[in-house]
């Protein structure tokens, strides 16, 4: 018999957090070991795992990380996740990143360190199964029919727009269309805003409102017919299998992997 | 039996126009005795209407109206539609507008002419009786739900956005619902046009993409769940049962009709 | 200051029950005084309502009723609830019914019961505002596009097909329409159920897949042109605002309410 | 310079043969040599192919196939399809076939005909691009999230229910999906039809209303989360770059092709 993967997650009193520290918990290859959220606090009672099972919640990195785990899986905020990351890397712990907000540069940097560790780094802007295939389809199509934009629909609670996924989608069909889509030179917005933001050609609508979750469509327009790709995130329990399959992969990993679609 | 209405048409030669003319002349009620296009000219052969039955295509106004029609539709262009309108008005000749591009100032200019001359003129954004019930379903929703956006999608040779029916409907909107939504003053584009054009504090967001005819997409958001209304434009003939209607009810009108709505 | 309105919840520990419970004991003017649930039992701790507050689950009607509620709410079974709202009335004590499954005699019962007792009980297939929202509108749109069909998507989990909320709809459009749909005799349906099933001349059409809620889509067409109605329910907790305010209806009630549209 | 390939139309006055004749006209490759509908007749004037050309529309396929073209297309109908294609191939013309209603010991005979003459028969059942990569999504698609169901609209003169295109859907899911979806025992259909058409472990639901042209969408179901391909096509105008691609790849090929899939 193997042993378990050692986890620890970092963020675990978010919505996502919540959600994996019961993912890891219930997979039978993994052994959650340590939570951390800034959140938590002296006297903490920690979150209720069920079958009688609580854990503690720090709120100090080095502290959580002195637990030795095999992969830290970060859900925090786009202002403290390149800190948490290096530190874990740095120390040895392969990570697993759902965070949003890394630049670039960070990438790249934190690529060095898993690299230099002999480790691997998963950042991963989208872990439902489906949204990772929505962009593959959409990049698929973008050969024969490169004329496309982006409806991105959440929550209004979601502060940035575009998505990251749809500033992903967006990238992915850019790089892979055939030729440039024609713009009409004519074309007069009369109210700014109207055609959306456009990125590398691909223009981006972002519609927030109550009662949406995550929800994208890819359409593509030809003579005579459209074709339309749709994801629709219903609950947060979608991304966890891809989220589980993240952690198992990545400590077989070295360097930097981005986005879900490397691992299918 | 009574007299049939005479009509002539105006931008006889474009899309909307030809469907017209075989509209107008297919109804039993209307006759068609003239057509007029700046693409016309000496020498043309007219519009074929079937059964051996064509008519010259006249290029001056002034011509046009000698034929003493009832009713003058005009589908031209933004920047000849007041003039055109205006001259027939003056000359005690009713008028159907589905040209867009008058502005609010031109509109009242229109409605006074009308007035004193004892006739009728009717300007109508959308003459298709399902973009028309849309928008009235749309008030009616956001007295319930205030939180909304809106999608429209045009082919890819509309040149002006957000289109005049998404224009009309978020002000009818903005007129009926019960409170403003709420905007979240941490929201961040990171993309300038991200969010859409803003009519009245509702969300506009317009897709131009080939194969597309006329759509639009009314998103109203609630705590978990969401109401939309869609109206999908197939074939400029969805039209032409709402142009007809128009013609007959507007010589018995004094003033302004604005939008097929009123006419309901 | 007026008295708070004293609810027992039956079906307290199913999906809608849970629910429930909380909205009501979330609200200002409702006080939540009991619980039953067939699964309840002897040593049961009950549901914890937060606030340091829970109450134990009874498992007998008799004993539920004891504790002289103004509303009793059914969320309960099919085979149940008739027996359940019967009794509730029989005591003088108002009924809210979420249940399914109520035949059109057993409603008439029911009715005459509540009448007997000058008290209320509301039967609400669907508590979404936006369902009900949804069902009035299409009532309305049939009225000028009498062609029209339904498809209503729910999870994999829901055992009867259609909906009852498809069903209402179905008998709301029937009811409204100008004119029957026209049917093309020669159509041939080449394998069963591809058509739907037919409800007053309405083909409806149900989806049952793993990852979906409660969805529908009244799709009408016309000339040249389509209106879609849809609804999706995201969460249960889209139900709570409908149940809170059918519960302060129902007191000032006498005999049955059917359908949320009622109240609005 | 190469010759150009020598087309003949059948079914030329169809809706598709109308289109067929202008797009095999307008291409620079391909002449087109003759016409044939059984609508035809003595003294019929032809189809003006604009530019002052016209062509006779002949009645008898005999006559037809004695211009000695390259290539026959076929838009005719279920019962004269086999026989037209039959003849043509035994003449040793390549055929291109849009018409529906062959079946597979038809498709045998032909391919059989067509590998003894070393020509080449297309049959496609959905000259689309976008409707054979939405099947092509599809399939790749049902290998991660194995539930699936299918709604097709399209207007309301179709006679046949389900599409040919969801009937080939439904085949390619059936084959490439990693495991059979779960079915219900317990579910019950309250009204026959509900679930519509099982093809494969695959329910298809057909809609037929005026206003549509043929549409239609395929619905993935995994946890949490949906996953939607959707195809409109909305004039015929879209099938032609399909039909031309045919044309001028069938001469290079031996034996049958079936779906338009095979050549891209």
């Amino acid at each position: 018999m193997t042993d378990k993967i050692k986890v620890v997650v970092c963020g675990a009193l978010g919505k996502m957090g919540v959600e994996t520290v019961r993912a890891v918990h219930n997979d039978g290859d993994l052994q959650l070991i340590g939570l951390m959220d800034v959140r938590g606090g002296v006297g903490d009672l920690g979150i209720d795992l069920g079958q009688g099972i609580s854990l503690p919640v720090m709120t100090d990195l080095d502290q959580l990380l002195d637990l030795k785990p095999d992969v830290m899986i970060d859900f925090t905020a786009p202002a403290s996740v390149y800190q948490n990351v290096a530190t874990a890397l740095g120390r040895g712990i392969n990570c697993v990143v759902g965070t949003t907000g890394l630049s670039e540069a960070q990438l790249k940097q934190l690529e060095q360190i898993a690299l230099d560790k002999g480790i691997g780094v998963a950042v991963i802007p989208n872990f439902a199964i489906g949204a990772v295939l929505m962009m593959k389809l959409a990049a698929e199509v973008a050969c024969y029919l490169p004329d496309v934009e982006i409806i991105e629909m959440h929550h209004d609670q979601k502060l940035d727009s575009p998505s990251g996924t749809s500033i992903k989608t967006a990238e992915l069909i850019a790089a892979a269309r055939s030729r440039q889509p024609v713009r009409n030179d004519l074309a007069v917005e009369k109210v700014a805003g109207a055609r959306g933001a456009e990125l590398g050609g691909v223009s981006v609508h972002s519609v927030r409102l109550p009662g949406f979750i995550a929800h994208q469509e890819v359409i593509f327009g030809g003579v005579g017919q459209s074709l339309t790709i749709r994801h629709d995130s219903y609950d947060r329990k979608g991304f966890m299998p891809g989220v589980v399959m993240t952690v198992k992969k990545i400590v077989e990993t070295q360097g930097l992997i981005y986005g879900l679609e490397k691992l299918l």
